[in-house]
Protein backbone atom coordinates (compact mmCIF):
# COMPACT_ATOMS: atom_id res chain seq x y z
CA UNK A 1 0.00 0.00 0.00
CA UNK A 2 1.58 3.07 -1.03
CA UNK A 3 1.00 6.39 1.01
CA UNK A 4 0.29 10.27 -0.68
CA UNK A 5 2.24 12.69 1.22
CA UNK A 6 -1.13 14.22 2.80
CA UNK A 7 -1.37 11.17 4.47
CA UNK A 8 2.10 10.58 5.17
CA UNK A 9 2.02 13.80 7.18
CA UNK A 10 -1.08 13.14 9.21
CA UNK A 11 0.01 9.76 10.41
CA UNK A 12 3.59 10.68 11.38
CA UNK A 13 2.21 13.96 12.99
CA UNK A 14 0.17 11.36 15.22
CA UNK A 15 3.13 8.75 15.78
CA UNK A 16 5.51 11.53 16.67
CA UNK A 17 3.06 13.29 18.92
CA UNK A 18 2.58 9.46 20.73
CA UNK A 19 6.05 9.19 21.14
CA UNK A 20 8.14 11.92 22.60
CA UNK A 21 11.94 11.51 23.05
CA UNK A 22 11.86 8.48 21.74
CA UNK A 23 14.61 8.11 17.98
CA UNK A 24 12.98 7.06 15.44
CA UNK A 25 14.78 5.82 12.56
CA UNK A 26 13.84 7.13 8.74
CA UNK A 27 13.57 3.52 7.74
CA UNK A 28 10.54 3.15 10.10
CA UNK A 29 8.99 5.19 8.65
CA UNK A 30 10.55 4.15 4.86
CA UNK A 31 9.14 0.83 5.67
CA UNK A 32 5.70 1.94 6.94
CA UNK A 33 4.67 3.93 3.80
CA UNK A 34 6.79 2.28 1.12
CA UNK A 35 8.39 5.46 0.12
CA UNK A 36 11.66 6.57 -0.35
CA UNK A 37 14.11 7.96 2.17
CA UNK A 38 14.56 10.94 0.88
CA UNK A 39 10.94 11.28 0.62
CA UNK A 40 10.27 10.71 4.57
CA UNK A 41 13.14 12.95 4.86
CA UNK A 42 11.56 15.93 3.32
CA UNK A 43 7.86 14.90 5.13
CA UNK A 44 10.02 15.72 8.20
CA UNK A 45 11.27 19.05 7.32
CA UNK A 46 7.88 20.48 6.42
CA UNK A 47 6.39 18.67 10.02
CA UNK A 48 9.42 20.06 11.41
CA UNK A 49 9.08 23.85 10.32
CA UNK A 50 5.43 23.36 11.22
CA UNK A 51 5.92 22.44 14.97
CA UNK A 52 8.14 24.83 15.26
CA UNK A 53 6.46 27.78 14.03
CA UNK A 54 3.03 26.22 15.83
CA UNK A 55 4.84 25.77 19.30
CA UNK A 56 4.18 21.97 19.11
CA UNK A 57 7.99 21.44 19.83
CA UNK A 58 11.09 20.85 17.93
CA UNK A 59 12.30 17.64 15.62
CA UNK A 60 15.50 17.14 16.14
CA UNK A 61 17.75 15.14 13.93
CA UNK A 62 20.25 12.48 14.79
CA UNK A 63 22.43 12.00 11.30
CA UNK A 64 24.28 8.72 10.75
CA UNK A 65 23.57 5.25 10.09
CA UNK A 66 22.18 4.79 13.64
CA UNK A 67 19.89 8.17 13.17
CA UNK A 68 16.34 9.40 12.79
CA UNK A 69 14.79 11.98 14.59
CA UNK A 70 13.54 12.75 17.87
CA UNK A 71 10.48 15.22 18.89
CA UNK A 72 10.86 16.86 22.12
CA UNK A 73 7.98 19.07 23.43
CA UNK A 74 8.42 22.66 23.81
CA UNK A 75 6.01 25.40 24.25
CA UNK A 76 6.44 28.99 23.53
CA UNK A 77 6.82 31.60 26.05
CA UNK A 78 3.17 32.86 24.65
CA UNK A 79 1.82 29.57 25.53
CA UNK A 80 3.55 29.56 29.31
CA UNK A 81 2.42 33.13 29.94
CA UNK A 82 -0.83 32.25 28.69
CA UNK A 83 -1.06 28.91 31.07
CA UNK A 84 0.14 30.75 34.03
CA UNK A 85 -2.54 33.73 33.57
CA UNK A 86 -5.33 31.18 33.42
CA UNK A 87 -4.27 29.74 36.39
CA UNK A 88 -3.46 32.79 37.74
CA UNK A 89 -7.18 33.74 37.02
CA UNK A 90 -9.10 30.43 38.37
CA UNK A 91 -6.83 30.24 41.98
CA UNK A 92 -7.44 33.89 42.47
CA UNK A 93 -11.17 32.52 43.94
CA UNK A 94 -11.48 33.03 47.22
CA UNK A 95 -13.95 30.23 47.28
CA UNK A 96 -10.90 28.01 47.19
CA UNK A 97 -9.36 29.06 50.43
CA UNK A 98 -9.24 25.77 53.34
CA UNK A 99 -8.51 25.58 56.26
CA UNK A 100 -4.57 25.88 56.95
CA UNK A 101 -4.04 27.75 53.85
CA UNK A 102 -4.45 25.40 51.49
CA UNK A 103 -6.34 25.60 48.07
CA UNK A 104 -9.40 23.45 47.12
CA UNK A 105 -7.30 22.31 43.70
CA UNK A 106 -9.06 19.19 42.86
CA UNK A 107 -11.39 20.59 39.95
CA UNK A 108 -7.84 22.15 38.10
CA UNK A 109 -6.22 18.25 39.16
CA UNK A 110 -9.29 16.80 37.91
CA UNK A 111 -9.56 19.16 34.35
CA UNK A 112 -7.50 16.99 31.57
CA UNK A 113 -7.25 19.85 29.51
CA UNK A 114 -5.84 22.00 31.80
CA UNK A 115 -3.34 19.02 33.42
CA UNK A 116 -2.35 18.44 30.11
CA UNK A 117 -1.23 22.25 29.61
CA UNK A 118 0.16 22.18 32.69
CA UNK A 119 2.11 19.14 31.88
CA UNK A 120 3.60 20.47 28.70
CA UNK A 121 4.98 23.62 30.03
CA UNK A 122 6.66 21.26 32.74
CA UNK A 123 7.79 18.94 30.30
CA UNK A 124 9.02 21.87 28.05
CA UNK A 125 11.88 22.79 31.01
CA UNK A 126 13.18 19.32 31.35
CA UNK A 127 13.00 18.07 27.95
CA UNK A 128 16.38 18.05 27.03
CA UNK A 129 17.53 16.67 30.54
CA UNK A 130 18.30 13.27 31.35
CA UNK A 131 14.92 12.18 33.19
CA UNK A 132 14.80 8.40 34.08
CA UNK A 133 11.57 8.68 35.98
CA UNK A 134 9.04 11.32 37.29
CA UNK A 135 8.19 11.26 41.07
CA UNK A 136 5.20 12.37 42.95
CA UNK A 137 3.15 11.64 46.52
CA UNK A 138 -0.15 10.09 46.64
CA UNK A 139 -2.78 11.65 45.78
CA UNK A 140 -3.10 14.84 44.66
CA UNK A 141 0.06 15.04 42.43
CA UNK A 142 -0.53 12.29 40.76
CA UNK A 143 -1.93 13.68 37.80
CA UNK A 144 -0.11 16.51 36.50
CA UNK A 145 3.41 13.86 37.32
CA UNK A 146 1.15 11.94 34.32
CA UNK A 147 1.18 14.54 31.88
CA UNK A 148 4.55 15.14 32.66
CA UNK A 149 5.71 12.13 32.26
CA UNK A 150 3.81 11.38 29.36
CA UNK A 151 5.44 14.21 27.48
CA UNK A 152 8.58 13.07 28.60
CA UNK A 153 8.29 9.25 27.70
CA UNK A 154 9.71 7.86 31.20
CA UNK A 155 7.42 6.02 33.62
CA UNK A 156 5.97 7.84 37.00
CA UNK A 157 6.90 6.34 40.31
CA UNK A 158 3.82 7.44 43.29
CA UNK A 159 5.10 7.64 46.90
CA UNK A 160 2.60 6.67 49.20
CA UNK A 161 1.74 7.95 53.17
CA UNK A 162 1.12 4.26 53.80
CA UNK A 163 2.12 0.78 52.63
CA UNK A 164 -0.70 -1.61 51.09
CA UNK A 165 -0.79 -4.36 50.00
CA UNK A 166 -0.53 -3.95 46.43
CA UNK A 167 3.09 -2.72 46.89
CA UNK A 168 4.96 -5.64 47.41
CA UNK A 169 7.60 -4.69 49.82
CA UNK A 170 8.59 -0.85 50.39
CA UNK A 171 10.62 1.25 51.97
CA UNK A 172 9.70 3.45 54.64
CA UNK A 173 11.28 6.71 55.40
CA UNK A 174 10.30 9.29 58.36
CA UNK A 175 10.77 13.10 57.34
CA UNK A 176 9.61 16.28 59.10
CA UNK A 177 6.62 18.59 57.92
CA UNK A 178 7.87 21.75 56.86
CA UNK A 179 4.90 23.80 58.21
CA UNK A 180 3.59 21.52 60.87
CA UNK A 181 6.76 20.26 61.98
CA UNK A 182 5.25 16.74 62.53
CA UNK A 183 6.84 13.63 62.37
CA UNK A 184 5.59 11.89 58.99
CA UNK A 185 6.86 8.74 56.94
CA UNK A 186 6.09 7.60 53.49
CA UNK A 187 6.76 4.55 51.65
CA UNK A 188 8.19 3.59 48.31
CA UNK A 189 7.72 0.01 46.94
CA UNK A 190 11.25 -1.56 46.44
CA UNK A 191 10.35 -2.84 42.81
CA UNK A 192 9.60 1.12 41.61
CA UNK A 193 13.10 2.86 41.11
CA UNK A 194 16.17 1.06 39.83
CA UNK A 195 19.50 2.57 41.11
CA UNK A 196 20.91 5.54 39.56
CA UNK A 197 18.02 6.38 38.24
CA UNK A 198 17.67 10.28 37.87
CA UNK A 199 14.05 11.75 38.87
CA UNK A 200 12.08 14.60 38.15
CA UNK A 201 10.04 15.29 41.14
CA UNK A 202 6.78 16.71 40.81
CA UNK A 203 4.07 18.05 43.26
CA UNK A 204 0.81 20.30 43.28
CA UNK A 205 1.50 22.18 45.95
CA UNK A 206 4.42 23.45 48.16
CA UNK A 207 4.85 24.88 51.50
CA UNK A 208 7.46 24.65 53.50
CA UNK A 209 8.69 22.06 51.09
CA UNK A 210 8.49 18.79 54.19
CA UNK A 211 6.84 16.76 51.99
CA UNK A 212 9.69 17.08 48.77
CA UNK A 213 12.75 16.99 50.95
CA UNK A 214 10.68 13.92 52.28
CA UNK A 215 10.56 12.64 48.37
CA UNK A 216 14.31 13.45 47.96
CA UNK A 217 15.49 11.50 51.08
CA UNK A 218 13.74 8.68 49.84
CA UNK A 219 15.55 8.76 46.61
CA UNK A 220 18.81 8.82 48.25
CA UNK A 221 17.88 5.54 50.04
CA UNK A 222 17.06 4.38 46.40
CA UNK A 223 20.48 5.45 45.48
CA UNK A 224 18.39 7.63 42.72
CA UNK A 225 19.43 11.28 42.20
CA UNK A 226 17.04 14.35 42.08
CA UNK A 227 16.95 15.67 38.39
CA UNK A 228 14.61 18.40 38.51
CA UNK A 229 11.41 19.56 41.25
CA UNK A 230 8.51 21.30 39.63
CA UNK A 231 5.43 22.58 41.57
CA UNK A 232 1.95 23.41 40.18
CA UNK A 233 1.31 26.22 43.59
CA UNK A 234 3.74 27.36 45.45
CA UNK A 235 2.93 28.97 48.69
CA UNK A 236 4.88 32.42 49.99
CA UNK A 237 3.69 32.33 53.73
CA UNK A 238 6.71 30.25 54.65
CA UNK A 239 9.47 31.15 57.19
CA UNK A 240 12.01 28.86 55.87
CA UNK A 241 11.99 27.25 52.45
CA UNK A 242 13.90 23.26 52.88
CA UNK A 243 13.44 23.13 49.00
CA UNK A 244 16.03 25.45 46.63
CA UNK A 245 16.21 24.32 43.35
CA UNK A 246 12.70 24.30 42.23
CA UNK A 247 10.10 25.42 39.58
CA UNK A 248 6.65 26.76 39.94
CA UNK A 249 3.66 28.09 38.01
CA UNK A 250 1.87 29.84 40.36
CA UNK A 251 2.72 31.31 43.66
CA UNK A 252 0.41 32.48 46.58
CA UNK A 253 0.66 34.98 49.28
CA UNK A 254 -1.31 37.18 51.79
CA UNK A 255 -3.12 33.99 52.51
CA UNK A 256 -5.74 35.00 55.28
CA UNK A 257 -8.27 32.41 55.85
CA UNK A 258 -10.14 34.08 58.35
CA UNK A 259 -11.23 37.19 55.82
CA UNK A 260 -10.66 34.81 52.86
CA UNK A 261 -8.33 36.81 50.78
CA UNK A 262 -5.31 35.55 48.73
CA UNK A 263 -2.93 37.08 46.36
CA UNK A 264 -2.19 34.87 43.20
CA UNK A 265 0.57 35.33 40.71
CA UNK A 266 3.15 34.04 38.76
CA UNK A 267 5.99 31.46 39.95
CA UNK A 268 9.43 31.70 39.42
CA UNK A 269 8.66 29.66 36.40
CA UNK A 270 10.21 32.51 34.07
CA UNK A 271 13.16 33.39 35.99
CA UNK A 272 14.24 30.16 35.61
CA UNK A 273 13.66 28.96 32.14
CA UNK A 274 14.92 30.80 29.10
CA UNK A 275 12.90 31.53 26.21
CA UNK B 1 0.04 34.57 7.08
CA UNK B 2 -0.76 32.09 4.77
CA UNK B 3 -0.41 28.00 5.33
CA UNK B 4 0.22 25.24 2.85
CA UNK B 5 -1.94 22.50 2.92
CA UNK B 6 1.20 20.08 4.23
CA UNK B 7 1.06 23.04 6.94
CA UNK B 8 -2.64 22.81 7.72
CA UNK B 9 -2.58 19.13 7.94
CA UNK B 10 -0.06 18.77 10.34
CA UNK B 11 -1.25 21.43 12.69
CA UNK B 12 -5.33 20.21 12.42
CA UNK B 13 -3.68 17.09 13.25
CA UNK B 14 -2.79 18.06 16.32
CA UNK B 15 -5.36 19.84 17.31
CA UNK B 16 -7.61 17.58 16.60
CA UNK B 17 -5.95 15.00 18.32
CA UNK B 18 -5.81 17.25 21.40
CA UNK B 19 -9.36 17.73 21.02
CA UNK B 20 -11.57 14.91 21.35
CA UNK B 21 -14.91 14.87 22.01
CA UNK B 22 -15.15 18.57 21.03
CA UNK B 23 -17.03 20.47 18.12
CA UNK B 24 -15.17 22.40 15.68
CA UNK B 25 -16.56 24.84 13.26
CA UNK B 26 -14.89 24.66 10.14
CA UNK B 27 -14.52 28.71 10.33
CA UNK B 28 -11.76 28.00 13.07
CA UNK B 29 -9.42 26.48 10.76
CA UNK B 30 -10.40 28.87 7.69
CA UNK B 31 -9.82 31.77 10.15
CA UNK B 32 -6.71 30.50 12.20
CA UNK B 33 -5.32 29.92 8.87
CA UNK B 34 -6.50 32.53 6.77
CA UNK B 35 -8.37 29.92 4.35
CA UNK B 36 -11.34 29.22 2.18
CA UNK B 37 -14.03 26.67 4.39
CA UNK B 38 -13.85 24.55 0.89
CA UNK B 39 -10.49 24.04 1.09
CA UNK B 40 -10.59 23.28 5.12
CA UNK B 41 -13.54 20.66 3.98
CA UNK B 42 -10.81 19.08 2.17
CA UNK B 43 -8.01 19.15 3.91
CA UNK B 44 -10.49 17.55 6.71
CA UNK B 45 -11.33 14.68 4.08
CA UNK B 46 -7.76 13.62 3.59
CA UNK B 47 -7.17 13.41 7.53
CA UNK B 48 -10.90 11.75 8.12
CA UNK B 49 -9.75 9.44 5.78
CA UNK B 50 -6.26 8.99 7.35
CA UNK B 51 -7.30 8.44 10.62
CA UNK B 52 -9.45 5.80 9.72
CA UNK B 53 -7.20 3.75 7.64
CA UNK B 54 -4.34 3.74 10.20
CA UNK B 55 -6.67 3.17 13.17
CA UNK B 56 -6.61 6.58 14.77
CA UNK B 57 -10.18 7.41 15.34
CA UNK B 58 -12.90 8.73 13.08
CA UNK B 59 -14.08 12.13 12.15
CA UNK B 60 -17.21 12.83 12.66
CA UNK B 61 -19.05 16.12 10.27
CA UNK B 62 -21.82 17.68 11.89
CA UNK B 63 -23.65 19.69 9.08
CA UNK B 64 -25.06 23.18 9.01
CA UNK B 65 -24.36 26.88 10.24
CA UNK B 66 -23.63 26.10 13.69
CA UNK B 67 -21.35 22.77 12.28
CA UNK B 68 -18.35 21.45 12.35
CA UNK B 69 -16.17 18.09 12.46
CA UNK B 70 -16.06 16.24 16.15
CA UNK B 71 -12.51 13.70 16.40
CA UNK B 72 -13.78 10.79 18.57
CA UNK B 73 -11.07 7.96 19.55
CA UNK B 74 -11.67 4.73 18.01
CA UNK B 75 -9.19 2.02 17.78
CA UNK B 76 -9.38 -0.67 15.28
CA UNK B 77 -9.62 -5.03 16.63
CA UNK B 78 -6.44 -5.76 15.54
CA UNK B 79 -5.06 -2.57 18.68
CA UNK B 80 -7.47 -3.98 20.94
CA UNK B 81 -6.27 -7.74 20.71
CA UNK B 82 -2.59 -6.86 20.52
CA UNK B 83 -2.97 -4.43 23.70
CA UNK B 84 -5.05 -7.23 25.40
CA UNK B 85 -1.95 -10.01 24.28
CA UNK B 86 0.61 -7.44 25.52
CA UNK B 87 -1.00 -7.37 29.46
CA UNK B 88 -1.60 -11.00 29.08
CA UNK B 89 2.12 -11.25 28.76
CA UNK B 90 3.28 -8.79 31.13
CA UNK B 91 0.76 -10.26 33.79
CA UNK B 92 1.73 -13.40 33.47
CA UNK B 93 4.65 -13.50 35.06
CA UNK B 94 4.51 -15.02 38.68
CA UNK B 95 6.68 -12.86 40.26
CA UNK B 96 3.59 -10.50 40.12
CA UNK B 97 1.54 -12.50 42.77
CA UNK B 98 1.32 -10.59 46.23
CA UNK B 99 -0.10 -12.17 49.72
CA UNK B 100 -4.22 -12.42 49.05
CA UNK B 101 -4.07 -13.23 45.63
CA UNK B 102 -3.32 -9.52 44.13
CA UNK B 103 -0.94 -8.98 41.24
CA UNK B 104 1.98 -6.20 41.60
CA UNK B 105 0.90 -3.43 38.79
CA UNK B 106 2.51 -0.44 39.69
CA UNK B 107 5.20 -0.86 36.80
CA UNK B 108 2.43 -1.26 33.97
CA UNK B 109 0.15 1.32 36.05
CA UNK B 110 2.95 4.15 36.13
CA UNK B 111 4.34 3.32 32.56
CA UNK B 112 2.94 5.90 30.14
CA UNK B 113 2.84 4.10 26.62
CA UNK B 114 0.69 1.45 28.10
CA UNK B 115 -1.47 3.36 30.23
CA UNK B 116 -2.31 5.74 27.44
CA UNK B 117 -2.83 2.40 25.21
CA UNK B 118 -5.34 1.31 27.58
CA UNK B 119 -6.82 4.91 28.02
CA UNK B 120 -7.33 4.83 24.51
CA UNK B 121 -8.77 0.85 24.10
CA UNK B 122 -11.30 1.92 26.92
CA UNK B 123 -12.00 5.41 25.62
CA UNK B 124 -12.82 3.81 22.50
CA UNK B 125 -16.21 1.48 24.23
CA UNK B 126 -17.38 4.75 25.26
CA UNK B 127 -16.30 7.22 22.63
CA UNK B 128 -20.24 7.98 21.82
CA UNK B 129 -21.65 7.12 25.18
CA UNK B 130 -22.83 10.64 27.20
CA UNK B 131 -20.01 11.08 29.68
CA UNK B 132 -19.65 14.04 31.80
CA UNK B 133 -16.50 11.92 34.12
CA UNK B 134 -14.60 9.76 34.87
CA UNK B 135 -14.56 8.50 38.49
CA UNK B 136 -11.81 6.39 40.05
CA UNK B 137 -10.59 5.48 43.99
CA UNK B 138 -7.25 6.58 45.20
CA UNK B 139 -4.53 5.36 44.25
CA UNK B 140 -3.47 2.69 41.91
CA UNK B 141 -6.67 3.15 39.22
CA UNK B 142 -5.77 6.94 38.63
CA UNK B 143 -3.33 6.90 35.78
CA UNK B 144 -5.67 4.61 33.81
CA UNK B 145 -8.83 6.75 34.89
CA UNK B 146 -6.54 9.99 33.94
CA UNK B 147 -5.81 8.23 30.23
CA UNK B 148 -9.29 7.57 29.51
CA UNK B 149 -11.06 11.37 31.07
CA UNK B 150 -8.14 12.65 28.26
CA UNK B 151 -9.46 10.60 25.20
CA UNK B 152 -13.20 11.31 26.74
CA UNK B 153 -12.11 14.85 27.05
CA UNK B 154 -14.33 15.01 30.76
CA UNK B 155 -12.67 15.61 34.36
CA UNK B 156 -11.54 12.80 36.63
CA UNK B 157 -13.48 12.44 39.97
CA UNK B 158 -11.18 10.54 42.70
CA UNK B 159 -12.84 9.06 45.36
CA UNK B 160 -10.51 8.65 48.60
CA UNK B 161 -9.99 6.44 51.56
CA UNK B 162 -10.25 9.21 54.44
CA UNK B 163 -11.00 12.71 54.09
CA UNK B 164 -8.46 15.23 53.76
CA UNK B 165 -8.26 18.83 54.66
CA UNK B 166 -7.46 19.85 50.68
CA UNK B 167 -10.74 18.03 49.45
CA UNK B 168 -13.36 20.50 51.48
CA UNK B 169 -16.07 19.25 52.76
CA UNK B 170 -16.94 15.43 51.62
CA UNK B 171 -19.76 13.23 51.41
CA UNK B 172 -18.63 9.61 53.62
CA UNK B 173 -20.60 6.31 52.65
CA UNK B 174 -19.96 2.80 54.09
CA UNK B 175 -19.94 0.07 52.16
CA UNK B 176 -18.81 -4.06 52.47
CA UNK B 177 -15.83 -5.26 50.62
CA UNK B 178 -16.79 -7.87 48.59
CA UNK B 179 -13.77 -10.06 48.61
CA UNK B 180 -12.80 -9.81 52.76
CA UNK B 181 -16.43 -8.81 53.83
CA UNK B 182 -15.11 -5.78 55.92
CA UNK B 183 -16.74 -2.94 56.32
CA UNK B 184 -14.88 0.38 54.68
CA UNK B 185 -15.19 3.42 54.23
CA UNK B 186 -14.71 6.43 50.68
CA UNK B 187 -15.28 9.86 50.57
CA UNK B 188 -16.18 12.27 47.75
CA UNK B 189 -15.31 16.13 47.57
CA UNK B 190 -18.92 17.53 47.89
CA UNK B 191 -17.65 19.97 44.95
CA UNK B 192 -16.01 17.11 42.65
CA UNK B 193 -19.77 15.80 41.28
CA UNK B 194 -23.03 17.90 40.00
CA UNK B 195 -26.35 16.56 40.08
CA UNK B 196 -27.46 14.21 36.89
CA UNK B 197 -23.73 14.19 35.80
CA UNK B 198 -23.09 10.71 34.22
CA UNK B 199 -19.93 8.57 34.99
CA UNK B 200 -17.71 6.26 34.23
CA UNK B 201 -16.27 4.37 37.01
CA UNK B 202 -12.77 3.07 36.22
CA UNK B 203 -10.35 0.92 38.09
CA UNK B 204 -7.29 -1.13 37.74
CA UNK B 205 -8.33 -4.19 39.53
CA UNK B 206 -11.70 -6.01 40.45
CA UNK B 207 -12.36 -8.62 42.69
CA UNK B 208 -15.67 -8.97 44.03
CA UNK B 209 -16.77 -5.60 42.95
CA UNK B 210 -17.04 -4.58 46.36
CA UNK B 211 -15.59 -1.29 45.87
CA UNK B 212 -17.37 -0.41 42.41
CA UNK B 213 -20.20 -1.03 44.41
CA UNK B 214 -19.69 1.53 46.47
CA UNK B 215 -18.33 4.32 44.06
CA UNK B 216 -22.10 3.49 42.91
CA UNK B 217 -23.82 3.90 45.96
CA UNK B 218 -21.68 6.86 46.48
CA UNK B 219 -23.12 8.56 42.71
CA UNK B 220 -26.39 8.06 44.37
CA UNK B 221 -25.55 10.06 47.22
CA UNK B 222 -24.48 12.71 44.72
CA UNK B 223 -27.82 12.21 42.60
CA UNK B 224 -25.33 11.00 39.84
CA UNK B 225 -25.85 7.94 37.15
CA UNK B 226 -23.62 4.90 36.00
CA UNK B 227 -22.68 5.53 32.26
CA UNK B 228 -20.18 2.89 32.36
CA UNK B 229 -17.29 0.55 33.92
CA UNK B 230 -13.96 -0.42 33.01
CA UNK B 231 -11.47 -2.37 34.56
CA UNK B 232 -8.37 -3.43 33.60
CA UNK B 233 -8.16 -6.99 35.32
CA UNK B 234 -10.86 -8.85 37.05
CA UNK B 235 -10.06 -11.60 39.16
CA UNK B 236 -12.38 -14.64 38.41
CA UNK B 237 -11.85 -16.59 41.69
CA UNK B 238 -14.92 -15.01 42.97
CA UNK B 239 -18.12 -16.77 44.71
CA UNK B 240 -20.68 -13.90 44.31
CA UNK B 241 -19.51 -11.19 41.22
CA UNK B 242 -21.17 -7.86 42.98
CA UNK B 243 -21.18 -6.05 40.20
CA UNK B 244 -22.46 -7.10 35.87
CA UNK B 245 -22.50 -4.53 33.72
CA UNK B 246 -18.63 -4.07 33.23
CA UNK B 247 -15.74 -4.31 30.62
CA UNK B 248 -12.40 -6.19 31.49
CA UNK B 249 -9.45 -6.35 29.29
CA UNK B 250 -7.60 -9.00 31.39
CA UNK B 251 -8.91 -11.70 33.65
CA UNK B 252 -7.12 -13.83 36.35
CA UNK B 253 -8.00 -17.22 37.17
CA UNK B 254 -6.18 -20.14 39.00
CA UNK B 255 -4.17 -17.96 41.50
CA UNK B 256 -2.12 -20.17 43.47
CA UNK B 257 -0.23 -17.88 45.78
CA UNK B 258 1.74 -20.67 47.60
CA UNK B 259 2.82 -22.26 44.45
CA UNK B 260 3.16 -19.21 42.53
CA UNK B 261 1.05 -19.61 39.61
CA UNK B 262 -1.10 -17.79 37.94
CA UNK B 263 -3.32 -18.01 34.33
CA UNK B 264 -4.21 -15.04 32.53
CA UNK B 265 -6.80 -14.72 29.63
CA UNK B 266 -8.57 -12.28 28.05
CA UNK B 267 -10.98 -10.15 30.08
CA UNK B 268 -15.11 -9.83 28.53
CA UNK B 269 -13.70 -7.06 26.12
CA UNK B 270 -14.29 -8.69 23.38
CA UNK B 271 -17.92 -10.03 24.23
CA UNK B 272 -19.23 -6.57 24.81
CA UNK B 273 -17.67 -4.18 22.64
CA UNK B 274 -18.51 -4.57 18.65
CA UNK B 275 -15.80 -3.92 16.14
Amino acid sequence: MKFRRSERLIDMTNYLLEHPRELVPLTYFAEKYGSAKSSISEDLGIIKETFETRGVGILKTVPGAAGGVKFYVLVGKEEAVALIEELCNVFESPERLLPGGYLYLNDILGNPTIVRKVGRVIASAYAKSDIDAVMTVATKGISIAYAVAGFLNVPVVIVRRDPKVTEGSTVSINYVSGSTKRIQSMVLSKRSLSEGARVLIVDDFMKAGGTINGMIDLLQEFKASVAGIAVLVESEEIEERLVDNYISLVRLSNVNVREKTISVSEGNFFSRINF
